[in-house]
């Protein structure tokens, strides 16, 4: 690969994944770029020069090979390896993340999570051990760490993730909709900004009424 | 307007309008396409050629007057209009989506809540009444519905949803990581898949490592 591929191209990639997984999980296990194209709305143009980026998994007049390209995704995307969460702030937002995705499917070990709330510190949540957010130095210590889910009030988010960021971990999944001014410490993170989808189907409505 | 805006453009435009509303605040009331450019990790051009499919907004050597812009964006996304919304599951993911955004800052009004778990049937959250799904049909006579948040069990999502389309909702906010498929009934959705962005996460934690 001599290039980084956009953003654009890595944010296709999960959706990709997720498509192939469904037609594989209905018996198909061979898929042409056009019939892709249809089904995901988008140009089977796209969608090769999207792959191509990352190997030749295609053949001419044959098409994908579903299994092997679903291997190769998860490859890509680096999710046939373990990863190691843990969530700091478990109210509303993070308690459902935890309780509502399957991390375990996609190997993510969801390993602690962190508040101050002392009506949630000592209990778990599916499973998960609720620790005091003191504790999370210790536990760093023991257990390493790949990405943080954070999910704490806006007003502590900014501070918060620079101290995760301090203490080591690389990648903090972003729920706290708080640009969290990370770059010059070379973190990792991603937002997911709910109303951002929100406006855009708005959008939609309004377009379409 | 000729053309329809392609969805990575409607994508981009509430990220601008979180980035114009954060610099507003601090004060900046002009910006120019470079400066946000650098700001949002996006080329100049290519925010110049999103807005341009809307109106002429800037003027060269000027930039952005900001508060005009964020104005025009909201006009742009209909989210100066006021819309009715409902919840239908309230589980985990839904309650905290009702207790976590700020809907009525956006002007969403959150009407109901509905389920069929009895021990949350006749509360409320975050003020919002959650009624037994059975008075959905009851419900909808009474208080037209713009927005449906769908947050049901993945068995019964497709069911529920073509259910909800058939009432009249047009537009459905999705959280349950199936593909509704009803597109034949031209209902407007959009997905939130909570895993695409983790996933793009750990395509930089690994591409980075």
């Amino acid at each position: 690969m001599h290039q980084s591929p956009s953003p654009n191209t890595i944010n296709r990639l999960p959706k990709y994944l997720r498509y192939l997984s469904g037609i594989y999980a209905n018996g198909e296990d061979r898929i042409s770029s056009f019939k892709m194209a249809e089904d995901m709305d988008l140009t089977a143009s796209q969608i090769r020069q999207d792959l191509s980026q990352f190997g030749s998994y295609g053949a001419q007049g044959y098409g994908y090979q579903v299994p092997r390209l679903i291997h190769e995704l998860k490859k890509i995307l680096g999710i046939d390896n373990p990863h190691n969460v843990i969530a700091v702030g478990v109210g509303s937002i993070g308690r459902a993340l935890l309780t509502h995705l399957n991390f375990t499917e996609h190997n993510y070990s969801v390993c602690a999570g962190f508040d101050i709330d002392p009506e949630i510190v000592g209990t778990t949540i599916n499973g998960i051990p609720i620790y005091h957010a003191d504790k999370l130095k210790e536990f760093l210590k023991m257990t390493p760490v790949d990405i943080c889910i954070l999910a704490v009030p806006a007003s502590i988010a900014k501070e918060t993730a620079g101290s995760i960021v301090e203490q080591g971990i690389p990648a903090i999944w972003n729920m706290t909709n708080v640009d969290l001014g990370l770059s010059h410490m070379k973190a990792i993170v991603e937002d997911l900004h709910f109303l951002d989808s929100l406006f855009a189907l708005t959008y939609y409505l309004n377009e379409n009424a």
